[in-house]
Order: C-alpha cells, then sequence, then structure tokens
C-alpha cells in the first residue's frame, strides 16, 4: 500500500459526482488532496469549495461573464485555466472527470495524452468518441478508471482474472415505470420521471434512467471500456439495485459486486484503486432482516432508448455522438414540458434515422454530429420549435 | 496460459466429488491426465475407472481383503500404493483429495510436506487439523485449493484483490427443512434427508447440510483456509442455492460468485487455477426468464449443529476434531433409524461436553480424539447401544 497523498482534480466539482468525489476526498485527507476544482454552474458552491480545499487549480467557467463573477465571490490569487491544462496538469496525479455533457472530452483526451489516469464518470465523452478515449489510453499507457456504478462493478469482477470475460451483465434498476403500461408512460410527468426509486443522481442521467437510455449508453460504455462486442454485453432489470453488475467468465462461473446504491463507493474505488480504503460514511451491506433480489429481463418494446442506444454503439461512426446529443436535447424538451415522456425515444430514433453517419470520425466530426443532433432534433418532434 | 498437460491423482474417486473429478478430465483430455486413483469403496467402479484411464499409481484399499477382490476385478500390473505416497509422488502435478471421513488427513499433509498444491474436497482433515494443514502448507509454500462451492466462490472473490477480506459471508441452501416446525423436525425420516433441494452429494454430507452442521464445519474450514477470525464469518441462508458464497471488503463492497448448483464448476476451477476453461458441459446460468434470489438469516435453534461447530471452532485444539467424529457417528445412526433427527444435535452436543480439550494438539492427538468421540457418543444417547 502507497500511503502517499493522491492530488485530485475535480472536473465538475458543484454536480452530483463531484460533491461527492469531495465528500470521499473529506473523510480521508490522508490519502486524497484536491488541487484542482472546476465547475461551470453553481459558481456560489464552487467558491464555497475554493475556500474549504484551495486548490491551486481553478477552472475558468465556460461563460466568460462567470469568470468576473466567480472572481466576485471568492478571492482568487491564481489564473483560471481550461480544463484541459488542469486534467494534463503535472501537479495532479488524477483528474475525475464529472462535467456532464461534452464539455468532458477534451480534458479526458489531455489527461490520457500526459499519461494521467482519469475517474470517469462523464458518460458522453465516452460513447461519443470511445474509439479515441480508448485508443489515446492504449497508446499513452494512461487508464480509464470508471466511476459509474455499473462499470466500477464489472472492474472490480475483472480483478485478478487472467482471461478475459465471455460476457457482461449490465444491471439496470428499470427505473420509476418498470411496471408501468405504454398508455401510463404516455402521462408521466416531469416530476415524476425525476424520482429514481433507488439513485440520487443529476436531473438528465434521472430521466434517462427512467427511458433506460442511461443504461444503452452504459452498454456503449462498456463496449469501450471492456473491450467487449456488444453481442456479449446483457442488460438485466434488477430493480432492488443491489448488484451493480456482473461477468461471466468462459467456464460459466460469474462474479457480481454489490453494495447499497451510493456513488460515494465507485467514486473512492476509482481513486484508492489498487487499494481498498475503509471509510465508516460508507453504509455496510445489512442482511440481518433478509433481503430478495429480483431480476428480469428489460422490455426493449416500453423503453425502446434501450435498444436504440444498444444499436447506436453496433453501428458506430458518429451515431453515437448523435444519439448522446439528440438524447440531451430530448429530455430538455421533456424537462419543459415541451414533449411527452415517450416523444423522447421516437425524437432520438427520428434523428439517428436523418443522420449520415461517418466512420471512424476524428474529434471535429464528432463535434460536428453532435452539432448537428442538436439543431435537428427539434425539427424532429412535431409542434416544437 | 499454460498449455501442459496436468496430471491429476483422484483419492476418493467412486465418490460423488471424485466421479464429478473425472467429468471434468473426460471433458478436457488435452489439459488434464489422471495419473493416480484411489478408493476405498465401490471396488467395481474403481475397476472401470482403472480400465478407462490406466493411471501408473493405483491406491490401496483400507481393507486388505480388498486388494486381492480388486485384482481379481481387473488387471493390475502396478504394486497397490498408500494413499499418502500418490499424494506426493513427483508423477502427480495436483492431487484432489476427495476421500471421505479422516482417510484425507494423512495424503493432505503428505502432499503438502511435498510442496505440492492439493484440491481439498474432504472437509473433516481441513476441520479437524486445520492448524497443522496450514501451517505444513505455509512451511512447504504448497497451496491448498478448495473444492468446495462456499469456498472456491470465496476464493474466486479474493482473486486480485491486494487487501484481506473485512467478513466473508458463506450462504447456506438451509437444507430441506429450513421452514420445518421444531415438531416436525423430530419426524424427519432419513430418506426425506437424503433429498436436498438444490445439491446432489453422498449421504452424509446431505444429512449434515439438512442440519447445517456441514454450513457449521464449512465456517470452521474458511476460518483456516483464509486465515478469518469467526466473528469476521456470518452465515446467510439462501435457498436457491445460486450465489456460492460472498466477500465483504474494508470499503463496504462486496463481491460474490453465482452459478447453478454444480461441483464441477469448483473442481474444475480448482484444477485449472489460475485459468479459467470453456466447459461446454458446465451449464450457464439463465436470466431470460427472471429469477430471485432470497437471503434469510439462519435459525441458530432450530438449527443446533451450526451454533455448536462453530462453538467447536472458536474453542479450537482438540474440539473441532470431536465434533467430526461424533457428527459421523450420529449421521450413521439416524440413517440407520436409531436416533432422530433432532437427536443427532444433542448427542454430539453431550459428547462435546464430556471432552477435555487439548490445545495444539499434534496428529496423534487428534487421531486420539477422533477415536475418543467414535467411542463416546453412542453412550450419550439413550437406548443406543
Amino acid at each position: 500500500m502507497v500511503d502517499a497523498v493522491k492530488r485530485v482534480a475535480v472536473l465538475g466539482s458543484t454536480g452530483s459526482i463531484g460533491r461527492q468525489t469531495l465528500d470521499v476526498i473529506r473523510a480521508m485527507p490522508h490519502r486524497f488532496r484536491v488541487v484542482g476544482l472546476a465547475a461551470g454552474k453553481n459558481l456560489e458552491l464552487l467558491a464555497e469549495q475554493i475556500e474549504e480545499f484551495e486548490p491551486a487549480l481553478i477552472g475558468c467557467p465556460p461563460d466568460t461573464r462567470d469568470i468576473e463573477r466567480l472572481k466576485h465571490i471568492v478571492d482568487i490569487k491564481e489564473e483560471l485555466l481550461p480544463l484541459d491544462e488542469i486534467a494534463a496538469s503535472t501537479e495532479v496525479d488524477i483528474a475525475v472527470i464529472a462535467t456532464s455533457g461534452k464539455a468532458g472530452l477534451r480534458p479526458t483526451l489531455a489527461a490520457l495524452r500526459a499519461g494521467k489516469n482519469i475517474a470517469l464518470a462523464n458518460k458522453e465523452s465516452l460513447v461519443s468518441a470511445g474509439e479515441i478515449i480508448t485508443r489515446e489510453a492504449r497508446e499513452s499507457g494512461a487508464r480509464i478508471l470508471p466511476v459509474d456504478s455499473e462499470h466500477s462493478a464489472i472492474w472490480q469482477c475483472l480483478s485478478g482474472e487472467h482471461q478475459e470475460a465471455a460476457r457482461i451483465i449490465l444491471t439496470a434498476s428499470g427505473g420509476p415505470f418498470r411496471q408501468f403500461s405504454h398508455k401510463q408512460l404516455e402521462r408521466v410527468t416531469a416530476a415524476q420521471a425525476l424520482q429514481h426509486p433507488s439513485w440520487r443522481m443529476g436531473k438528465k442521467v434521472t430521466i434517462d434512467s427512467a427511458t433506460l437510455m442511461n443504461k444503452g449508453l452504459e452498454v456503449i460504455e462498456a463496449h469501450w471500456l471492456f473491450d467487449m462486442p456488444y453481442d456479449r454485453i446483457d442488460v438485466l432489470v434488477h430493480p432492488q439495485s443491489i448488484i451493480h453488475s456482473m461477468v461471466e467468465f468462459s467456464d460459466g462461473s460469474i462474479k457480481a459486486q454489490l453494495s447499497y446504491p451510493d456513488m460515494r463507493l465507485p467514486i473512492q474505488y476509482a481513486l484508492s484503486y489498487p487499494d481498498r480504503l475503509p471509510n465508516p460514511q460508507l453504509p455496510r451491506l445489512d442482511w440481518s432482516l433478509g433481503r430478495s433480489l429480483d431480476f428480469e429481463p428489460p422490455d426493449y418494446d416500453k423503453f425502446p432508448c434501450l435498444r436504440l442506444a444498444i444499436e447506436a454503439g453496433r453501428r458506430g461512426g458518429t451515431y453515437p455522438a448523435v444519439l448522446c446529443a439528440a438524447d440531451e436535447v430530448a429530455v430538455e424538451l421533456f424537462l419543459s414540458g415541451r414533449i411527452r415522456f415517450t416523444d423522447i425515444a421516437g425524437a432520438v430514433e427520428r434523428t439517428l434515422a436523418q443522420h449520415r453517419l461517418i466512420s471512424n470520425p476524428g474529434l471535429e466530426e464528432i463535434e460536428a454530429a453532435d452539432s448537428w443532433a442538436r439543431e435537428t432534433l427539434p425539427e424532429m418532434v412535431s409542434g416544437v420549435t
């Protein structure tokens, strides 16, 4: 066990994952030190975090007006830095990429290019640019340490195995509408969809969990993170969210990872890897009253986003980037009450159908596909301007 | 991956584990070769196995009259050998110790002393002489590879972890009488007790599974195999026998190993370790129809053998040897209809209460405690001579 203090940069420090990352670091100041912070929203909270952790590296908010605002709230001596510069800094041992949306992509690549391990919580970058990111990691020898509970579970199950996995079984809570009929799904409100049965997360990922789009994106991530063909990745609904995923090996043996649904565990594992650290704040699974764990196959008809995402992953090229961007816009339209819950899948599907695939895209082509999808999706929804 | 053929000696080749070991070897002749066979009962089957595998090393049956009988059934050119000589032979890469009862102890020690890894299916030797066996392994650097499904599960879950486990959670099917009342338990017949809900095993271990004595013995084995204090080993009833055991780590994360209840998987894993080998004969867990996995704490009042075994393990010395031997005799008395199912625990408990503990016993003291318990137990049962 190396007892040196790890220097951590948290990009996206005011979001759900960012805040929980800081909770983990607060719980073990002898192991981790915050040396970098960045956030694009909630500047008040960012200012508090800067005062608490006094990081040497502070990220420059994307909106230039926010720079002056931030400096007005908190006394900052240092120059504000672009996120990719923080991620690649020699002052940083590990960068936690917890920014939302496409803002995670360039810092991810910068860190990997600098040979630096990253703890990756940003789904969109790996989904949109999995090939580019994993190539960068391969070439530099840096590792992408997953922070998602599902991918962390798979990673933990693969630990110490000499051969590759035969199959990955990604578990899904099934979301709050698992047992809804088609009719009921049509009438789902944003308030209902934001109530996730087992996980507390940001708004976008909570809606994605309700449509199962989130699980589809995780299938694509698993494909890239574990170099696993799509036909060897299964999705299994497990409403209690206790088993976070499983791996089947060539002899038929399966390993699973279990815990209460609490993101601090996968965050901590990514930070402490290859060690595990005792953290009294992390709840231990209590079996004393008995417990049932249920499993059922997902309903691809009721939750077409899952199928759409896996198909986009299989087709590859710029499709996953279009999927991601289209979904982001569709979720915004749903949250603002402009489309129904069940319209999300249709809008994304029509956008994908309009897209002209570019195979083996570069970063610019991926970003262009993203922009194209953002412009195109609203046109795919009748009555929305 | 080393593709060399492993030379395997199977001691106890006609019992349930022995036969399944030969099934595994038959399925992958390019990886394993039988070079030694031994059995004390069912000489007809042993003769068939000798004809099929033509091993160079054949074990001498414990009953000397059987030597001539065996030679009469099958043409044996080689000299029959004591089991410990086979286990320690330079012709053997791995010895599978699948003999029942105390016959496993001396070959186990002989193999370890010769620095040879063993696949250990014999519970009694590790329970009775755990300290001696693990010391021998430590000194020679040989490994004890568990064949029990529970210990194999724990071993698989520990693979690749850099720190020790915080807790071991041994799962138990709960046996066929999990939901019986005290009254119903008193009337259980041998035929009923021999019907295990999820595992097909030998008679002794099937009865031990019904009393939960088997799980108590496994707690003692886990203590020795994984160097784990008793207060960090929990037992959890899981009627479906899909999760074969779990390990909790210092950060609260739990790993579990899953498969259909089929002993060929842990047997094969012990033989193929550190590789895993595809074996089309091993069934893959099917999730397509959904599945529920239930867990509940064990009922120590209804199944006092579990408590007795754990207590004997905690007290150590010669107690576990007495426990093992007393249980073996009590099970025989139950199977022959001379005591009730619920009398097994009482008879074992009274025998243990009569025993004068010897701490840090040597092999002779353990064997003496075993003999003493076998003589004493029948006296502890009223009306049995």
